[in-house]
């Protein structure tokens, strides 16, 4: 951020009186820019012992597998939200199930909000941002080409629940890495 | 908006290609500047049979009552905030229990995560943004004078919880006003 979006002047990176953080201040108007995390929202589809994955099409991790999730936008809900992401990556149908995954990623500003969803056909085909759309059991799944660490924790907590037959909702914190 | 935060050129509101939304994008740079809802974090602290509740020192609802809550900032996980917001409006040191409510509010484009927490000592003191801090139980509880529908909701389950001894996490959408 370099300029006012209300103004147009020139911003400069300070310590906003009655404040403790360094925020984006217009030198001109004196508008304070805040910045804050965004949701990211998804689904993990179930099809009896399969799940479904993408092939990202795009940056970044292009060509590499992740669930359809993206980020949430303003005017919907969660649910939502992981439903759009799900018909525009993976042109699937599903019905959510439950809140299933919440990873805080603090180092990039998001949090991941997953739900386990049952995929309602097979009609699913890729949409512009994906390569190809793919079921996966546990012992096919492409763990090596996996596009995010918050999607390999997911289906590691699902594949483990799977076996227990219960699925409880995960909190997990990824490692600052700096 | 009404200037590039890139460049400083006007932006206009259209779809950009390939997107099916309407955005700020700017007519100089071509940046397009995507907004996404907020989180508001916070804590239902709990001491024995009451829960703390700050009065409100600012807009909106100046002089309500509510739970120390405010939105999440960049570099924290969603505890993380919930606890600095508790310090912050009340002075108050917690432990957190559990996430207890998850709230859409997507007329305003918030989603409240508010988390069941035990209060560790009673020197709490109203921080800036509070007049007053308090402990109520159920009945002597400024039902009539709660400051946002979320925080109501989430004290109507909690108070409900109680009775049957179980504290699931809620989900909740409060409806569309428009
Ligand atoms: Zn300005
Ligand atoms: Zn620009």
């Amino acid at each position: 951020m370099k300029y006012c979006s209300a103004c147009g002047a020139p911003v400069s990176r300070r310590i906003p009186s009655g404040d403790n953080r360094h925020r984006y201040v217009c030198d001109s108007c004196g508008t304070i820019h805040y910045e804050n995390p965004r949701m990211v929202v998804g689904c993990l589809p179930e099809w009896h012992d399969k799940v479904l994955l993408c092939r990202r099409a795009i940056e970044p991790r292009y060509g590499l597998w992740t669930l359809p999730a993206g980020f949430m936008e303003n005017g919907e809900t969660t649910a939502e939200g992981a439903l759009r992401e799900t018909l525009e990556e993976a042109g699937a149908r599903v019905e959510i199930v439950d809140l299933y995954s919440l990873i805080n990623v603090p180092d990039i500003d998001q949090v991941y909000l997953l739900f386990r969803a049952r995929l309602l056909d097979l009609d699913f085909a890729p949409g512009e941002e994906s390569l190809e759309v793919a079921l996966f059991d546990e012992h096919d799944l492409p763990w090596e080409q996996l596009a995010f660490r918050t999607v390999r924790k997911t289906l590691e907590h699902y594949f483990e629940d799977r076996r227990r037959g219960r699925f409880p909702l995960h909190f997990d914190d990824l490692d600052r890495r700096s």
